[in-house]
């Protein structure tokens, strides 16, 4: 009870965080208020549902419980508010966009593993379930999407995956193996944008 | 029987008419006619298969009944015979996929109240089922969709698909549901194209 | 036995030269070597993915057997580990892509046949499963999907498909069908860029 308790809980933390992100790019790009909130809700659900979709646990999460929508909502309403101020809050942000990383990919483990999936499907599961509401996002507004492009993000996921493989194979008490992996993929996250790093490319002979 | 008779002409009607503005689009961005009639399919059944995939009703309907692809088939040999003539049907276009629009969100949210599933969550359904095919279309064509950019167009889809529920609740018969809020919808979207209407955007400080 | 055994070395092949296409593509847009991985496996297993969820076979196959993932992992390290030679290997890489293309339009529709899906409609996942996973590999690199642009590329897979579901009407045995009707499609869209092929347009007034 208690552990579904902390799942549902850190699942509308990050639902409430992607949808910032997703809502403060529609108002970058000159959406209209109903287009900011499609964009919070694909961005903040989209992982999610691709993962239920790809395991088919249909109907998709977002379908059975309201609380996802209004997270979205109140994310989007809270930047149609503030918009004049979002200067301000770009930094706090990445930092949100990040932790709702972290929780993202450990949840999708975790639901991946009750299914039955192996580990490595699971892994890929946490991975898509923390990054595609952003690839989604980037493509409906016609942009490479930011994953293929630069910094340590994906790697983020993978890193964090690994962990909680790791520390779930040492039969760890489930939150604690969540909350410590989703801690690592967003440290993991934090320090590559402070630090600037980023995995190598390949050689191109055009540059 | 006379109710799934209107329902399934309804369905194919409105087909048709997303399958012309595919194919109408495919032809200006120069596409050869089997590229046409893959990006009429493509807007014609995008959004109701993505509402049959996120319910988890599958196989999907376009795959069960060949009525939808023969619908694709004709809106394409009709655009690629009058192409030259195309410029004159343009408010046409407009016009038809206003039509489309209103009957795709009635029968989206009938088919998802047949599954079980909760009002609100019907009424996303709908509005998935008529504006997805567009968005899919406009993703596949390189654009920022047209339901994130300008006009109301998921407004148009919100109002009628609330009407819809407001009806239902009263229990009136369900076509007469289903046409009166399929009207809804193509009435406010006309509107808001004839006079220009839209929605307010958040403040944007880099305007 | 022999047959599935034959089905899963052809499917296994198909995947990497369809994962070498999609490095090879993230390489030229400067992608970091995990960007290239997840767009090596998003081009390989989109086409199959995308059908077994309009089906309804969840979960999809790339979850539950870790072949496919090993396959794009080793076309990501060729590509990655020989990039400074790959103009000497674009010739190389559009003759295997043409075979991929063969290959996934095969064994969609011998998939299809076998989850009871009528003569069309399995023709139909056979052209997704072949193509879909290049066009989601172009929409994430924003651009305008090849399928849509120039070349016989769809008619190539409709044409070996044609000849699938003829063959297999004869009651013919299922390797010598899908080994034909690969060869088919193969040799169409090898013979359409080699003689620059392409289907007619719409008159286009804007030209």
């Amino acid at each position: 009870m208690q552990f579904a308790g902390l799942i549902h809980f850190l699942d509308l933390a990050g639902t409430f965080v992607f949808a910032l992100s997703g809502a403060l790019i529609a108002a970058k790009k000159k959406m209209d208020i109903l287009g900011m909130f499609v964009l919070a809700i694909v961005t903040a659900i989209g992982g999610g549902t691709l993962r239920s979709v790809l395991i088919g646990a249909t109907p998709v999460p977002f379908l059975q419980d309201v609380s996802y929508l209004i997270c979205c909502a109140l994310a989007t309403a809270l930047v149609f508010g503030f918009s004049h101020q979002l200067g301000k809050f770009s930094k706090a942000i990445l930092v949100f966009d990040a932790i709702g990383l972290g929780i993202f990919v450990s949840i999708g483990i975790s639901i991946a593993f009750s299914k039955g999936l192996s580990n490595w499907a699971s892994l890929l599961m946490g991975i898509i379930t923390g990054s595609f509401g952003g690839v989604i996002r980037d493509v409906l507004t016609a942009e490479i999407p930011l994953i293929f492009q630069k910094e340590i993000y994906a790697t983020a996921c993978l890193i964090g995956g690994l962990l909680f493989l790791f520390l779930h194979s040492l039969e760890l008490p489930s939150e604690l193996v969540i909350l410590l992996s989703a801690f690592l993929v967003c440290a993991v996250r934090l320090l590559a944008l402070h630090f600037d790093l980023s995995l190598p490319k390949a050689f191109n002979p055009e540059n």
